[in-house]
């Protein structure tokens, strides 16, 4: 067994190791291996295994069972300059961890294992999940792997909470997204002779303006405010620089409070763009959080942390489609998660394992 | 010498022939050499070849030189289906011939062939200009070769005379054609936090808005009309379906008439989009028809056509800036050149040789 895994160290030494072991999506097998191996040890878990998606659960016949989940793969490395193996530095903000992984989502993994490791009997019992390919299409997602094959392994939960990078804060809930192409069709003719067509990014003008002037509403839900947004994310149309263009395709993505419906959502964007024809392509709704909630209430009580509203899509909106109430909160700060110098305060992954602990022991 | 041109078949045959000898830009050799091999036994012409752009000229000591010119190379042949070799085939309006080059521009070059070949003792002096490169970027157009290499093999003429494909009528001198990249710039972020960044896709709105109110000019040269036009024909803007887009361009095409100066166009395109970012990227003036000198006077009366304005750029363009007024007169009609079904009735390659030699004999 190559180079195990050792959970006796701390949660920053631990996160540095975790990244070092490359898992871009679809190549997580040898860290999933070295997760699985590091667990099997623990005589108070019970461990599956599903492809390379691990879940371990202790049986204490607590009054509360909770999932702790977290993905185990990352966003492709960069090559020049690389951002493996990390660094670690000081900064105007203490000390750093740099590197792949370092905030999504390879410290939430550390705290984990850490408190999978050094809190073998918890006030809770615990589910741990760390799963495969959460970055890339949903088809090959750990977590839908298991609702598909496995879904009593999180159902027989009362809450979850997801270690996605949050800054430290809790954040309750997950807008919904839907994505739709707004297309415009004209007639192609030369550009010299464009009486003879009909230009299709001329039409797409309104299309533009009615974003320009589009003002979105925030909703309040559960007592945290969502910020909806409506926006053009991509927009192409032509075929040469000598052609009226036949075609002229507008990329819109919707963010919706979690009050608001998949039907709702949809709804909303065939009116702003009534008139024009509308490809709804993707639409995934969000997740209310749910922090009326008794587990949700002694969590927060326990961490004594900030709490906001998450405003991207994670994969709570998965457990709450399952009817597992869940939040977000883990280190390291959303806004570097994908950035080629993704980088965390050390001091935030110790953070958070303490602030777990006392709610779990 | 591998299948040797015969001149002395029909211009359609003779055209079928050419486009079946597939001579895509930069791939004209092969035809060059059977052109050039043709027009070498002709005692009453001298030849010159540069590169793959052959140059004939008879030397009668007439009172006046014509230019008539054509090039020899097509845009890219389509494989599914194919457009070569050429079919000829009954069609509504009578026999027509149909595969690429049949249009733009095999049929012209043919009836300057048959012209060398059956029209020794013209009534004016003549230079053939065969050319290579006309469908792609200029640095590789053989008229480019010539005027910087050998510019006296035309600056001689009083008047030129491009068989480009103009179903058959006269078209006085082109438009010329002004390219502009219109840039918006913003803040690149998360599209669930909008409010991070600014979307430069929003940001056009007003481009296309001003495209669509846009209210082209209708200008009288010369006694023809040249309708000007500004299109869009290119936009592209956006990275991906979750990052507000920090970048969004707009290419348009200004078609202006040859009494506006490439100075006097560009000024044009930045007032119209006052306030926006401009890059002028590519800017070609028009050419006058001429049509009021004495050798234009005599080729429309000979030929007893009709004489519109000409639409699209040509390299009649390229004759003016040389000092040589030139008019574009040809077979096929310009609405089918580059498309995948380019065709041409077979009576108007006969009809267009015959009509040039109402003049030159």
């Amino acid at each position: 067994m190559p180079n195990p895994l050792d959970l006796a160290r701390d949660a920053a030494t631990l996160t540095a190791d975790l990244c070092d072991r490359p898992s871009v999506s679809l190549q997580e097998g040898e860290l999933a291996d070295a997760i699985e191996d590091a667990l099997r040890p623990l005589a108070h878990l019970d461990v599956v295994r599903l492809g390379n998606t691990i879940v371990a659960r202790t049986n204490l016949d607590r009054p509360e069972r909770v999932v702790l989940a977290g993905h185990i793969d990352t966003v492709p490395l960069t090559v020049d300059p690389p951002n493996l193996p990390t660094v670690r530095e000081p900064s105007g903000q203490g000390e750093i961890l740099r590197g792949r992984g370092t905030v999504d989502m390879k410290g939430g993994v550390a705290v984990m294992l850490r408190l999978a490791y050094a809190v073998p009997a918890p006030t809770r019992d615990l589910t741990f999940v760390f799963y495969e390919a959460e970055e890339i299409d949903s088809i090959y997602n750990g977590l839908g792997l298991i609702e598909r094959e496995r879904p009593e392994l999180i159902t027989d939960a009362d809450f979850a909470v997801l270690l996605e990078p949050t800054d430290g804060a809790i954040e309750g809930g997950c807008k919904g997204t839907l994505r739709a192409e707004i297309t415009t069709k004209g007639i192609a003719a030369h550009s010299a002779r464009p009486w003879k067509g009909h230009n299709a990014i001329h039409d797409a003008a309104p299309i533009l303006t009615r974003l320009a002037d589009y003002r979105a509403e925030v909703k309040e839900v559960d007592g945290l405010e969502y910020p909806e947004a409506l926006n053009a994310v991509l927009i192409s149309g032509g075929t040469a620089t000598n052609v009226i263009p036949d075609r002229c395709v507008v990329t819109v993505n919707y963010r919706y409070a979690p009050s608001v419906s998949e039907d709702e959502a949809a709804a909303h964007v065939r009116s702003v763009f009534d008139g024009f024809e509308i490809d709804i392509v993707d639409n995934a709704g969000g997740a209310r959080p749910g922090l009326n909630r008794p587990a949700a209430q002694a969590f927060i009580a326990a961490l004594g942390v900030p709490v906001t509203a998450k405003q991207g899509w994670t994969d709570v909106a998965r457990f709450s489609a399952m009817g597992v109430p869940a939040v977000n909160f883990g280190p390291g700060d959303p806004n570097l998660a994908h950035m080629d110098d993704e980088r965390c305060p050390v001091a935030q992954y110790g953070a958070c394992e303490e602030a777990m602990i006392r709610w779990l022991r």
